[in-house]
């Protein structure tokens, strides 16, 4: 059984509470929140507490807070030589305090409190200071079925900025359709089943390849029609740009 | 029986002639290409043909051709007062000949020839000039098992436009992503759950609710950081450009 303390009790910490509690192999020793309140309704299937100094002893602990807490948090913890990891993907390993023996588990996904996810399907990207440490959150991994990948500091920062593209901003082109469609009382609905394919193809196709579209195509007389439909100018300049980002990549195929 | 001709061997052409010719209440008479060589491999499933002259007679003529060739191949068909559909997502039902009684049948998904599409998933948004022809479109979309939306010409125009953001613009997102993590040697798949629970979210929540992430937060730093590490000037003012648009829309929201 590997021992492990949670400290936080926002998205992430929620879900990994969740996904070890059900897990023979992992036994959490005690869970952590400032405030208290936020956890109590688990108290009786977990040691809960709000005092850093009561901390149990753990093979792992696991720093599930804001990006800048960790360091903080992380200078607090009142022993020393122990593993501590965070959970961010933007942060390096180098946030946490030197008193411990550091390392990242970051789990890639986006998380809402509400909903359930399936962990297997998360990949988990680890880092250790010590290789011996690799071997505790490799194991951890393995109890949970997730994949993992070794990814230090500096890659999981392009990681990260690279999911702003694919979640973020992706996100942000739902939300700018869903305006359009709005406006011209049209049924959201409609475009699901596009979207989801959009994103079947990525699993066959580099997406360079997948790349459909009037400005791969350089249809300027849709396109120029598509910027006239616009009514926010920001939404236009984006329209142009990615346009022209499309084009360029297609002349650099050639 | 409705007896359909097909005019076009692209790919929603083609993907037509599949999904038509395994239904037992749809009979295609006739394929029509000008490029003969496109279709002469189904020919002893189909008649097939590239004279305008020797079209049969249908309920139904498919103009599933380039959006510029509509116009003309409508004015060439050799009779009158038939239904004739196009299947374009921008163009207007004018766009055909008034010979002919106009229509138009656009199936909104994203098209490639070698991949298997699940047709009934595919919503096909239906207009036609006169009220008795709505009658025949939808019978075919009934036997097809697909949903339909009556949608007109000027909805439709923005129906396109919208998915251009969550097709086209969504696709050169993970272009960039993959730009990102080639740069610094990481495997594109860890990044794929993450897409896909990107857009599993947009069948429980509206998109505007799901946005997480720096721009949502106002994580400065993280930004800050993010514009740093992009190498391309064009990359750098998108990256500006949706953080901001995704900010604002925050504030409009509170």
């Amino acid at each position: 059984m590997i021992k492990v303390v949670i400290l936080g009790s926002g998205n992430v910490g929620t879900h990994l509470f969740k996904v070890f509690k059900n897990n023979s192999q992992i036994n959490i020793t005690q869970w952590y929140s400032r405030n208290i309140k936020d956890i109590n309704q688990y108290s009786k299937s977990v040691k809960t507490t709000d005092k850093i100094k009561d901390l149990d002893d753990a093979d792992l602990y696991i720093l599930a807070v804001n990006d800048d807490s960790i360091h903080e948090l992380s200078a607090l913890l009142p022993f020393k030589n122990r593993l501590v990891c965070h959970t961010s993907g933007s942060k390096s390993i180098n946030e946490l305090n030197k008193n411990n023996r550091a390392a990242v588990f970051y789990p890639l996904q986006t998380f809402s409190k509400d909903n359930e996810l399936d962990f297997t399907k998360i990949p988990l990207c680890l880092e250790t200071e010590n290789s011996e440490d690799m071997i505790t959150l490799k194991s951890i991994v393995k109890n949970l079925g997730c994949k993992y990948y070794e990814i230090d500091s500096n890659q999981r920062e392009k990681l990260h900025l690279a999911a702003v593209f694919v979640n973020n901003f992706t996100n942000h082109m739902f939300t700018i359709a869903k305006t359009i469609t709005d406006d011209s009382s049209i049924d959201f609905n409609i475009l699901k089943p596009l979207i989801s394919e959009t994103v079947n193809k990525i699993y066959k196709l580099d997406p360079i390849d997948a790349q459909t579209g009037p400005a791969v195509r350089g249809d300027d007389k849709t396109i120029n029609k598509h910027i006239q439909d616009l009514k926010s100018k920001e939404h236009r300049e984006l329209y142009r740009l990615v346009t022209s980002l499309i084009n360029n990549l297609d002349n650099e195929k050639l």
